[in-house]
């Protein structure tokens, strides 16, 4: 496998009609692969108007399951015709009445590598995820793709530094987190932008890895969405970033940097996982 | 207990006279005190010069026990006399060949109220750690001081999410990270320092607590060392640093602080403990 080897992330900005939504976003595939990405993450539930904005009982209606989904089917038809992997955000109904905020990630022959649930689930003004989504327990499943293996969280898995060191643990070269991030309707005055790319970009440094983060963008009634979707490297450097407009961000990265990386910051040879049992409990005091 | 304290970091240049390292750290302690710090935390080893720049076996000979050591006794007498709660890195004999990195926690009325054990062994060029220093297991300690829940994690602990986190879910509203960091020799072309930053100051974000960071500075012999020491909050912005000079650090911090952070960012609420049992394995390839 080449060393070398060129993400795309596509960013994009949501309506209500759900079918332009996968349109505009097909076309943004298809610029980034012309562009030379290999592997291509598309945001949080990429097709749909951020539907947690409110509670609304209409909503569990969007979910599909993985067999019965046309647009999943339609994405990796298209990740084989390309041959690209891709990384599908949807709506999953698991059940009547048991939903999940989900990605599919296809190989380059367009076949079904296997799914990734949103473990950690938000709640708060304008995000009523826990209404729609069940904490999902997929233990963390890392891809061996075409392109390297790579490891996938959910928007609020990418502030857990548990989750990122799991998929690190298990060989992840790649995090890539699908998100939805954007206006705080408490704090009007703070942006979390810096603090989410602190706060994002840092797994690299504990892992040595890189962290690719896909974000959506733009005005949804109350909501404004900041992109600002990066990779950053294994020193936890971003080394590309889109602005706040719809746009594909195309990267090369050398996965040899993640061996220079971590031969300087040995984490991994001197952790110390038999003091460790604390972590597995709610609290301590 | 207010919810305002006031915090001290002692940054000092070390030579090979530790007397003369004693007494310039006791002035800047009283500086700090005298301008208003109420918790003063020293530098890693703070009266040694940085001893593992190489194998030495005289080196062993630094370490003093708990109980037979003038320099603890005097540090936690000044403790009391200023009323003021004191985190004192020293070398710790534990016994004939058993040696450990340590800090010594001293309330405000000159009372030991534990040790912490640095978990985290590096080693490298220039840092020959594993020569000098058992991987300590104190279990995280955590210090109910008369200013507040601390917890101490001495050098490379800072780069492990796993000790923030479990520090902060023992209830530490500040960590304090006694360091020693500077130049590499493989990497003469790199600064750690912003990599450093990033990762010790994203600590808070993920815990929403606040970190303050105590770094040596100066050269001695082949390594400089960056100082640099730092606070910053539970959004994880550095409110305060020192440069490269010898210097002391003051800055009050409001605890409140930590709600306002928690309740926007509530990562507590919605950890998934019981999905994180892979983190106590080396690997999982």
């Amino acid at each position: 496998m080449d060393n070398k080897v060129t993400l795309g992330l596509v960013q994009i900005s949501c309506t209500n009609h759900i079918e332009e939504n996968i349109e505009r976003t097909i076309a943004r595939v298809i610029e980034a692969a012309t562009r030379g990405a290999q592997i291509i993450c598309l945001q949080e539930l990429f097709d749909l108007p951020y539907l947690a904005q409110r509670v609304d009982i209409h909503g569990y209606e969007l979910a599909r399951s993985v067999e019965e989904n046309p647009v999943l089917h339609r994405l990796g038809t298209l990740a084989g015709e390309l041959g690209i992997v891709l990384i599908v955000p949807f709506y999953e109904k698991a059940d009547r009445g048991l939903y999940f905020n989900t990605a599919a990630v296809f190989d380059v022959d367009g076949r079904l590598l296997g799914t990734t649930r949103k473990s950690h689930i938000p709640d708060g003004p304008q995000y009523h995820e826990k209404y729609y989504f069940t904490p999902g327990n997929s233990n963390y499943p890392v891809y061996s793709t075409r392109f390297g293996r790579i490891g996938v969280g959910i928007c609020w898995d990418e502030w857990f530094p548990e989750v990122a060191r799991i998929l690190s643990l298990k060989g992840a070269e790649i995090l890539f987190y699908p998100s939805a991030i954007g206006s705080e309707p408490d704090h009007p005055e703070l942006s979390t932008k810096p603090i989410w790319e602190k706060a994002i970009s840092a797994h690299g440094i504990y892992n040595g890895t890189f962290v690719a983060v896909v974000n959506r963008t733009g005005k949804e009634d109350e909501m404004t969405f900041y992109g600002g979707s990066f990779i950053s490297n294994p020193f936890g450097e971003i080394i590309s970033q889109l602005n706040g407009e719809e746009g594909v961000l195309v990267q090369e990265i050398d996965r040899n940097d993640i061996s220079s990386a971590r031969h300087l910051l040995q984490f991994l040879r001197d952790r110390r996982p038999e003091t460790y049992a604390p972590l597995l409990h709610q609290e301590l005091r």
